[in-house]
């Protein structure tokens, strides 16, 4: 099976991280060789020159991306989650890779419930002025324009939303494998996003 | 195998490419999951952006560092060859590893030696100028201090110089297998250096 990266991009509290760890848990259980990449990872080491200005942001995705790209021609698929907030820098990630070798997925959730679920607290934060230039609240975040797939993740509990992202990545890789791959074996770490 | 990082300094022109290519096949040849890392392949993507002035090499030295951590927590045996000319830069980039997860070769050439080789022709455009800030001509390289293991290139051909890093390499990591890695079974695949 070839390298590949699955790009998810949306809002902070969308459910990236607790989605793209489910999908990880399950393709990495099948024996793939599965990577997760997300800022939390690089801005400890990789990128922690960066801060979160424009500049330093796109710099992050133009990074992890090229990252990303190593990886999968290491035979590594990568799981990547950042924000990725503007369609200029998913175009430029998206540019990166082959066509049939990369998928960016929408998380979907309207900006009032991922600041309901705020996992980290960094949206009160954010309100309160101690982030700076936080995506949703003092930074602009684009919808995608042409996402390959979108999963309402306000709408859809932790299973759905992998089975959904599982059902897609078949459909798109034939190189995965068409049966037994669903989160609903795993009932004991289901539960609602994020 | 736990991961590990092996990194070649030296001037251009001392082998660090055509050593750790040889190591590489014979490594790669015995099952082990070794990844090549230098600077052409990542100034052709992860580190497009930088130069060769004195802070653009330590932040390509930076980044090279943190990803061979990257893939060395992965799994992955890194062989990276650059040539890291100052001491400040060799003891930034062992920092981040484990003591017991890294070793530094210094492949050791006089630079006569080096020049008189110059197989990518790029000591001729440096004298001519062409080429600003190279090591050896117009910025400088330091001996290194403390390497872990030096290998005197000059003197020694391509054959013996692999077997002489195979040998210290299963010296210093017991994980490695002790018996049939060399390079005397690959007559066809040997020369001098570089």
């Amino acid at each position: 099976m070839s390298g590949k990266t699955i790009w998810f991009t949306g809002l902070s509290g969308s459910g990236k991280s607790t989605l793209s760890h489910a999908v990880k848990d399950i393709l990495s259980e099948k024996g793939y060789p599965v990577v997760l990449l997300d800022g939390d990872v690089l801005r400890k080491g990789l990128n922690r020159d960066l801060g979160f200005s424009a500049s330093d942001r796109a710099e992050n995705i133009r990074r992890a991306g090229e990252v990303a790209k190593f990886l999968n021609d290491l035979g590594h698929i990568v799981l990547a989650a950042f924000i990725t907030p503007v369609e200029s820098l998913r175009k430029a990630v998206r540019s990166v890779f082959d066509d049939d070798k990369f998928v960016e997925i929408y998380l979907e959730c309207p900006l009032t419930v991922c600041e309901s679920r705020d996992p980290k607290g960094l949206y009160a934060l954010a309100r309160r002025g101690v982030i700076k230039e936080f995506t949703g609240v003092s930074a602009p975040f684009q919808n995608p324009e042409s996402p390959d797939f979108s999963v309402d993740t306000d709408k859809n509990d932790l299973e759905q939303s992998v089975n959904l992202v599982l059902n897609f990545l078949q459909l798109k890789f034939p190189d995965l494998e068409k049966t037994a791959i669903r989160a609903s074996s795993r009932k004991n770490k289901t539960g609602r996003l994020p």
